[in-house]
């Protein structure tokens, strides 16, 4: 196994990545960075872009490196980071050090991380056979459509597929290694419309309202209790989001009326059962559904992976990590279609947020939580 | 009294009236026109202007004559029409005479309802004392803010104030005679606003979505039975015109909803009462209600005047005339504090329609029943 002096700095390394603007999607000088990690501790790299406009093209990058026959175990992540906005203290893509916080736009979301994975990796013994690989995309805060998804489809074609993967965004809610997710809802979007016909107010039996269909069928949503909650979800729910009628006329009823409803959901359902489920309370009033799937649920029960990664926060921090499902969507819904995914990464206190920082400590802390994960991988039989 | 021998030509009359373009609000030429027709009869004619932008200035023509003490009957009505559209068989402005029939923008609605009221007076004898006036506007198709209302006010202060008053609005449905109207609904619109707070999808906990609440409320007032309708008017009904949320965010949990209503009501209620009703549905759920009242209900109850326009037009056409309140809005809503109103004239089939026209033969008798009414009313003691 190589080894390096310059690359188990997690610190250096944060900072060599957060000097590198990458506004989603990242291209070019923050890959260059990463792929010059890499490469002294042995690693292929194989960087492509994927897709194109308007999704595309998205720039990403996957590494791995085999050292005999063992289970192969995956980090994944990204380097792109969300706008800064206006009013930083420092400049958003000057890395900072003040006091004990590390500044920069994607401290904790998630270059930290990342420059962690590959301080753990250069701290790694060099006796343990087996698989490492590193799937990293520049598109996961925007449409995320040619990101992980094609970098899986790379992966597929040279037979490369891990049994265990981690992906590294900030879980930590007020410490570090008090949260890691397990799972993650799903979402859909669906419209509801009912079609009437448009005609006078003084006239109603001329014309055929819409919107009196259109709310009996939200008034039927809204009585709709999807589950109680599951042994690891909290209750699937849904939340109206939007009515559009578009009617400037104060004396004309209109012709046609939309309701926009938003289901985030646990591992009970899925996108199209609840298509089926609102369309069936749509149509006795004669409404219609159209549904955009964002991301199905998932979950890895709880098992190997969270015991390992559980059992290694715990040495290093002495903290009990609660396994969680709360949250929006994340690419570990697409990487779970291959092998048991766990989230864990820095605190989540700052990210997407003015002054993004991470503790330094928190960045070491990390690197040796990360080590002890791959270590435990690589040791399973 | 005057009589002149091309005032009593109810065709000659209306045909003058319809080469004035007078798109509303009407000015100059057609009013030029009206008040060289009432000058040879004796009338006095009071024009001015009242209002300014932006529903003014609105031009307005009042004209009376006293012989004597009497009863005060009152023609009212309008010289403004709405713009004719295109596809025309013949200029709109250039009346024309096909067959039986009379074709101009305002041939029905309600010049020829105005070149009947002349050659009516024009015909009536003159042994009969009292008073006759015209209260004409050159805005009641436009905001009508200050049209009629205007004329009322300057009738106050010339202490004229009619016993009866008959609007020449186009009422007959399928033949002369068969329609009057004795009453209007009223009409009110309110816009009902709950305000939430915005938050996001994933996290309904931190938000509060306005939009159930609407849904509950809209729920409740589709439920409200207003009446079931009273001796003289349908039931009054309730119409959601519009729901606006405004939200294009497809994660994000809307700040506020808003839903438009219209009511057409009957003599049960008033806008003030109708206002208090919604917001007594709306408060339960936090709902708060704006309304804008865009007329009362009025009724003539059958009595004198009803009497006298269904004689009059039974004894010209052997028709029984209905007596109706369906319908819009019309400037009776303001005559009817004055005095009891009833609106009787021409067939209404091609008002506001392209290619309007009159049939020849129903200004001739629109001229004669109009006759006998003035006739009767002066003879009321």
């Amino acid at each position: 196994m190589s080894m390096t002096s310059t690359n188990d700095d997690v610190v250096a390394l944060a900072q060599r990545l957060l000097a590198c603007p990458s506004i989603t999607p990242a291209t070019g000088a923050v890959f260059d960075e990463l792929e010059s990690m890499l490469v002294p501790l042995g690693f292929t790299v194989d960087r492509f872009t994927a897709g194109k406009a308007p999704d595309g093209p998205v720039e990403n990058l996957l590494a791995w490196r085999t050292t005999g026959a063992g289970p192969h175990f995956a980090f994944a992540g990204h380097l792109d980071v969300v706008p800064p906005g206006a009013g930083w203290n420092s400049d958003p893509f000057s890395p900072d050090i003040r006091g004990d916080l590390l500044y920069g736009r994607g401290a904790v979301d998630m270059k930290g991380a990342i420059a962690a994975f590959v301080a753990a990796l250069a701290d790694l013994p060099d006796d343990l056979p087996g698989t490492i690989s590193l799937i990293i995309t520049g598109d996961e805060e925007g449409p995320a459509t040619y990101g992980t998804l094609a970098l899986m489809e790379r992966m597929a074609t040279r037979a490369l597929r891990p049994d265990l993967c981690l992906v590294g965004e900030p879980t930590s809610s007020h410490r570090l290694g008090d949260v890691m997710k397990i799972g993650r809802r799903g979402s859909v979007n669906m419209w509801i419309s009912v079609a009437g016909s448009q005609g006078h107010v003084a006239y109603p039996h001329l014309a055929d309202n819409p919107i009196p269909a259109l709310v009996r069928i939200l008034t039927a949503v809204e009585a709709e209790i999807l589950d109680e909650g599951t042994e690891w979800f909290q209750p699937s729910n849904i939340e109206i989001t939007d009515i559009e009628v578009g009617n400037p006329a104060h004396n004309v009823i209109p012709g046609k009326a939309t309701a926009r409803i938003s289901i985030r959901f646990n591992d009970r359902h899925s996108g199209a059962s609840l298509i089926d489920r609102i369309t069936a309370l749509a149509a006795p009033e004669g409404g219609t559904v159209e549904a955009r799937i964002s991301g199905e649920s998932f979950l890895t029960a709880p098992g190997i992976l969270s015991d390992i990664v559980g059992a290694s926060i715990r040495d290093v921090t002495g903290v009990e990590a609660e396994l969680s499902t709360t949250g929006g969507t994340s690419d570990a819904r697409f990487l779970s279609r291959l092998c048991p995914v766990v989230e864990f990464g820095l605190n989540n206190a700052t990210m997407h947020k003015l002054d993004e920082a991470v503790a330094v400590q928190d960045l070491r802390d990390l690197q040796r939580i990360y080590a002890q994960i791959v270590d435990r991988a690589l040791r399973l039989s």
